[in-house]
């Protein structure tokens, strides 16, 4: 019988969305965030989260049964993981991309059909729309939650950076499209000897500064207005990149790539960082999904493998280049110039 | 770090419908069936499938990375258990249940939020559409993939009830909702000695008789047009009902049940089997967001835990009860007379 073909994995695969939106409905609701305050009886939770008496105990026993909430008796509470992660009052909370991937993305992905038919994006651009970073940078209230779910999403990554880069020979660096400079913060407050600068668009400045001043670390970055496609990057020792070059098509990669060598001195670093795809194209599913959806979300952006990276740096002049795993399906490629 | 609090499998969770949509988009566009004629290069099997140059080779290499496709040199190759469960024209092929998660559960999911605020349903019947089942019965075509549907979502466990009840101990049985009928197919398959009845609306006759002469059982197989909710159950050792319950609210639930004990002789059996819920609500996540899915897609059914079934069939007189686990998150129920 362990030998014969079984469909388990098929039908788990093909279904989890059920899981994800389980997941995804409850950080909408704020379930997590109203357990941090403590474990509660079914009754006056339900109330609190305003659930319909009819699903509401398959609801939240289908939330024990995935791992993401404990039950005692007729007592509801976070797990360690949920509380730390999923409380919106704590500056751990990462559900930033999932509360984005919940009211976005899931919905976009149902037409993932159609966009592999014809390449063309299935978000808000959709039918001659305006694209997507025109739309976010357009209205204040939906750009901060792009940049917080750009931080739910590389927070932890953010963390390894600032540790596993051989910071101490260096003195600044730059993070080029820093959204709300969860990166620089992280680097900052590990690195005490460095002084950073966030790079994005003027609208983001706000937004930035208000995030670095809650870390504490105002006083060594500095946020820098600017375009880069049209400007060049502030010079410093280090470049960083993160989820930027998937963003762009491959002259746009190319270019981007260029104008951080154009950046740094000899001896200075780049460093980009995202899903990586392994250069075998075969492991990192995530890396490669993550591609699928910059066809949903961009005219002509698409994730890559470290080699593709480490011939564009190579091209543009770097001398050494190298790729290190971070956490999960991130890893970074430093070219060193 | 070990014992530190990790964020991935929120995040895995919460991103899961990525890799249910690429799942799901191949099977609607046919990649498996294809690849069942034999392993294909890269740039025949993207035309054959009619994808856009842009990410056919992600969506390809996201599918080898989530192993449901092999991939050697340049050549894509089904795996042995997408070959045999996810190729239309093989009577193996069990992807019809997640065709229909494609086109229709995936975005009515995508209103859980409202479904747990307001109690109703979200599919087709929103906004005072017809109900499920009008809808189905409505359209021959509509039902037929319904109904196949229903055989993709059951198929391994009808083998297993097949084989691990007592089938020795009966004559006959009837399959009450029996759909295309796979569950009494599977049953006179294994136990030549059994004669059956397959129950439902008149409308699903023709796809039972077309299925069952296709299995190759219509000898000692019979179709019986009935309604459950106006007419008593055909008169068997065995009544069997998959997949019915859980559409209900208690008091259909509770009447169905005492049919089935009214259909039985003394020492004759009921077989009740779905993804029934552990007794303690915590474990079988499936059953419960099966029960979900009854919230999206009826007024008033719910998934239950083999207690719940159990007390109901005593309740209706059925002398002695019991659960057996048969695969995956189905269980079986059985009620002796």
């Amino acid at each position: 019988m362990h030998d014969q073909p079984n469909p388990e994995r098929i039908l788990q695969t093909g279904m989890a969305f059920w899981a994800s939106k389980t997941l995804l409905s409850a950080i909408e609701m704020g379930v997590f965030t109203e357990l941090a305050r403590g474990a509660e009886p079914f009754d006056s939770l339900r109330g609190r989260l305003g659930l319909h008496p009819r699903s509401a105990r398959d609801f939240l026993d289908a939330l024990v049964a995935l791992g993401f909430l404990q039950r005692t008796g007729d007592r509801y509470a976070n797990t360690p993981e949920t509380d730390l992660f999923l409380d919106r009052k704590k500056p751990s909370y990462l559900g930033g991309f999932l509360e984005m991937a919940n009211h976005r993305l899931y919905p976009f992905w149902g037409h993932l059909t159609e966009a592999l038919r014809t390449g063309a994006p299935q978000n808000e651009a959709k039918g001659g729309g305006p694209g997507l970073f025109e739309m976010l940078y357009a209205e204040p209230a939906r750009l901060k939650e792009f940049l917080a779910a750009m931080t739910g999403v590389s927070h932890v990554a953010n963390m390894r950076i600032a540790r596993a880069f051989p910071w101490k020979d260096y003195r600044t660096f730059a993070d080029v499209g820093t959204a709300q400079g969860d990166l620089a913060a992280q680097i900052a407050l590990a690195n005490p000897h460095l002084r950073g600068v966030g790079f994005d668009l003027t609208e983001v400045g706000p937004i930035f500064e208000e995030y670095i001043a809650g870390v504490g670390v105002a006083d060594r970055l500095t946020f820098v207005a600017g375009d880069f496609f049209t400007q060049d990057l502030p010079k410093s020792d280090v470049i960083l990149m993160g989820h930027i070059l998937h963003d762009w098509d491959l002259p746009t990669k190319k270019m981007l790539v260029r104008k951080a060598f154009d950046a740094v001195p000899a001896g200075g670093a780049f460093v980009v960082y995202e899903a990586i795809i392994d250069d075998d194209r075969s492991k990192n599913a995530f890396g490669l999904m993550m591609s699928l959806n910059m066809l949903i979300e961009t005219p002509a952006g698409f994730d890559y493998t470290g080699a593709d990276c480490q011939a564009w740096m190579k091209e543009a002049g770097f001398s050494t280049t190298r790729v290190e795993p971070l956490v999960g399906p991130d890893s970074m490629v430093v070219g060193i110039k």
